[in-house]
């Protein structure tokens, strides 16, 4: 039903994967654990680069601050290493140091020579605030969520009011996980791009949906108290594209067209984090005798990586909208959901 | 006339100032040096931050690199002291060396202690390529055009075609200068925020007006033949709001919400750079005997110049397309300019 | 006895505060807690900036990534925000996220209004890996030695073996918490900059000490097996000069000159990490109706203060070597002290 | 002679390159200007890093700010594309102006394509500040003195106070052009990594060699006057090695640790940057319809390369105070070299 008002959405003019998910880029898989029980509506989302063994075969990896008004982990050593080694966990902003406990419980177990013959390990964990339907201070999500998380990770998984997604609120409505794929079409071959957007940002007002702006009108019929902005944005993106990190930062960096045509100021409070990860190599942890060999794009290739990263990154933050589910939450809050007003005030 | 179409937007919610530019901005002037004579179709626009002398009262400020593919200099110094020490100074790429002669000149006529008992200066310079409409090749921007466009500086400076953007094309129309500005309130003043814009990037089936498509749908009227984008964006931003220059960092970095509305991808081939100054405090060039003193505002009032900004840009690059007028240059080329095709397609 | 060896040394010709510490800045407090059981030899130690509410008056900060290979948490929001909000904690490299969890728990408990009415917090902590004389796989750090190591927060901390130094090495021999201050005279006051080290890098035959290549020089003489190069090192800085955080984070910037002059070539493998703040004035959590006014030094007068941090960076790391007791963990690991091989080498 | 002094030296424990230079890297040159007449003493140093035609086949590159009190163009780019498309050109800063201007000729007369079916060109120049022993106001380095620089490039170049080092001092005495080289012998291959520094930095009393305090103690026995630290110093990267440009930014950052050892404090006024190129693998301009393939050294191969630059930029530092030759200058200012104070107090 969701996917009527979707449906008829059409952002950008690039084709889609056949899941318009993140998980069209081959190997990756999204996993959720979700939380609902009164006033714990939280959740963890894990994001995993490809079936073997993450640490011993690290992907490209990088991230972006838009605004780093946020708490995500792991972000020095990516920049640094240009890799990534161990699956993205997205969670509540005061349950990091728990799923960063989880990453290396999991590490561990999958590692005996880590602390011993070998050094440590870099978890990689984002978030967002979701105080408003969530009892936070409650710090409900346990070590085993993040497990379940990640064991849960397959291709078509949920979107909406799920996982880390379940208590957010994105532009004074109900928000959470959205997805979306794009295919980059080059000389050399046919290569995916997608998103997977974690969604708690924005005022009403401002909810601008493909250039119309949707938000502005809904407040006229709505009293939607617009609580401050105190949320965030996390951003995954995943391709097959062979590129180095710095072209995989750039390519990053261009989310914020897909998010800026959604209608948001990235205003003070929200933290809006992209982290990226192309599996079109992998990195052996073991020392190799021979230098490593990359394929990488020509740079004069990169443009449609910039085209997709925007289109998918505006229609996984919609998806995220059209897809969430009612909740109510901490002293019974709620927020609306954009497919019941849709249906209520026919604006699209 | 220009203003027919220009008047019937309205560009987000914020009041303008009473120019909507940027020299609403207390103290700022812009002014320009067109060359416009066959083959030769460039020029300089200068910014400047206060009528004294700069590089013995600086001001705050900072830069941020949206799009890296681009030669503005000076960009390392206001980094590391968080300050500016001439005026802003708009050319081609190709003459960026000449503009960074000139500025030096200036600042050593005004400063004879220059490279005697004080240090050097540090120009900066932004810059376009156009060289579709001009014979970039030329070099035709000599230092004394820099000189001329530093003293035409004025409140009421023209818009389009003219100085820096006497060649540029943007959206494959006819671009250039633009400009807007904002007013924001807060709980102790009002203060002014504006943009300054060059703009020489984008595709015209990417084109988007007030959330309007409108570049696509002129695609199928025209036959605009799409350069491969290899322009840029110059973003000059100016206030005197109580800002550190970590603050308006903040500021700057949200131009990329104005500029993504528009429309753009921020193709691989286009420097996108933002130099943006605060006028509310100066530093002196020479060292005092007491700490200085900065106001700022708290963080929870920024979002305001977050707004403020965005909307701006996006106005500012609209208006440089709306004042564009026609320029025939190298090899007979030329552009149609927006207003132009907007009185035979009337699709606004 | 210790301070035989140390006493002979003098480090940069700049004057020391009273306790030669850290917490000669007015108002900065360290504590520890020390894990020492058999193969757990590890532990927790805390910088407080002062010692009112930090997250309601937070302090201007900054980090500086030397080498980025390195777990240390918060870093994104303290360069956005250019603020500290929790005390600074350092601990083993796996205990991160129990460190984060109960830095959560702290600022939770002192202030009801976090997740409730206002946002969340931004836990900050710094790690290294002791894995050599240290069961790092046991995760053995609680909650509980966190919050030990806040509460005992005074003014004469230990150094050497202690904390979060109980386990670590550096230069092949034992390392751990080191500190030292320098005196900052300006023209317009006196004013104070401490380091705090906690030291896990480098081998030994790069180890110099004031100049002398004593690490070379000891290798003839023990058979010390040269780890590879795991480790880390934190660097924590104080100070109540004026700032703004971009000049603090230029002073951080300059901590590498004296950790640099101690021999290390900083390896691939050791994060290593600056962490500064500046006391001079602090920022209320809450908005403010007027701007807030900042003191912050003439730019010309920073070279005071980026000879001290050298200077202090320097002494601090010897002086966690010369500060080093004896331990035995993990397998019955061992390294020699500074101490015990100068006494049997007297090559001071 | 000189030589003689610094044969006694031994910087650190790795083999030199046959020349000890950076032309040891294959395929690199580097060619000098100097201009020595009267009040005027400055010039061009200019390093090639292949013998080819730069535009079209680019090189790996990246820059480091280790003070951005200082004035080098051509960063924003090689940070966004991560490569070099014109040869190094050093010169004094009020001429950058002159040298982007020459280099700009330079690449138009070989590449007839740019500005017309092509886009523009990114020169990179970087400078120090000569104005005590040269009339920098003059600004007498013309287009020609660039031009002839660069043709001049060559394997055996000159150092000492020659092109770009004419006018230079460095720990109060001359400075100008330093050079050194070190093998990196890795289990697939032997590379070559060398650096070039144009010094102008510092005070006497911080010059340390090898580790001996030789400039407090030169103190003692002249009067140097002591003059503010306005300079700064350049330092140029080559490598064979096959990198990534995220691996050489991690190597020219550890330039720093070889600069810390000669004694500086990185003074506020001391503008130090890092270019460093590697010529393992070029980028062709043109779009290639594959993928491109590059070569790249594992991580845990790192170490050796940052040994290499810390020893090699200590040497080259060292290396351009032995073998500078007294100038006079301005107002007929002069600098004592440190060979002919090492001859009258002998110190080493």
């Amino acid at each position: 039903m969701n996917q009527t008002f979707q449906d008829r959405l059409k952002i950008g003019g690039m084709l889609k994967g056949p899941r318009n998910k993140i998980t069209d880029v081959p190997g990756v898989s999204v996993g959720h654990a979700t939380l609902s029980k009164g006033e714990i509506q939280t959740g963890v989302t894990a994001i995993l680069p490809h079936q073997g063994n993450l640490f011993q075969n690290k992907v490209i990896a990088t991230s972006h601050v838009i605004n780093g008004f946020g708490k995500t982990t792991g972000t020095i050593q990516m920049a640094e290493l240009g890799t990534l080694e161990t699956p993205i966990v997205l969670t509540n902003t005061l349950s990091v140091g728990t799923a960063y406990d989880s990453l290396v419980s999991y590490t561990l177990e999958r590692n005996p020579e880590v602390g011993r013959t070998t050094g440590t390990v870099n978890p990689v964990i984002g978030e967002c605030n979701d105080m408003y339907l969530n009892d936070i201070r409650k710090q409900a999500v346990k070590k085993e969520h993040v497990r379940k998380a990640v064991a849960a990770a397959c291709k078509d998984f949920q979107e909406g009011s799920v996982g880390a997604g379940r208590g957010m609120i994105c532009y004074s409505l109900k928000g959470g996980i959205g997805s979306s794929s794009r295919i980059i079409q080059l000389e050399h071959d046919k290569y995916t791009l997608g998103v997977l957007t974690l969604t708690n940002f924005g005022k009403l007002s401002d909810l601008s949906i493909d250039g119309r702006p949707i938000g502005s009108k809904l407040k006229e019929f709505i009293e939607a108290e617009e609580e401050k902005d105190r949320g965030s944005v996390m951003i995954i993106v995943a391709t097959n594209l062979p590129v180095t990190d710095r072209q995989l930062k750039r390519i990053c960096k261009r989310a914020v067209t897909g998010l800026s045509r959604t209608g948001t100021i990235i205003g003070n409070g929200s933290g809006e984090i992209v982290l990226g990860f192309s599996t079109a190599a992998t990195i052996p942890h073991e020392k190799t005798s021979k230098p490593l060999t990359f394929p990488a794009i020509h740079e004069e290739d990169i443009d449609e990586a910039f085209r997709a990263i925007g289109e998918a990154t505006e229609e996984a933050v919609l998806t995220s909208l059209f897809q969430a589910t009612p909740v109510t939450g901490r002293e019974g809050h709620e927020r609306p959901t954009l497919t019941e007003l849709l249906k209520k005030y026919p604006l699209l």
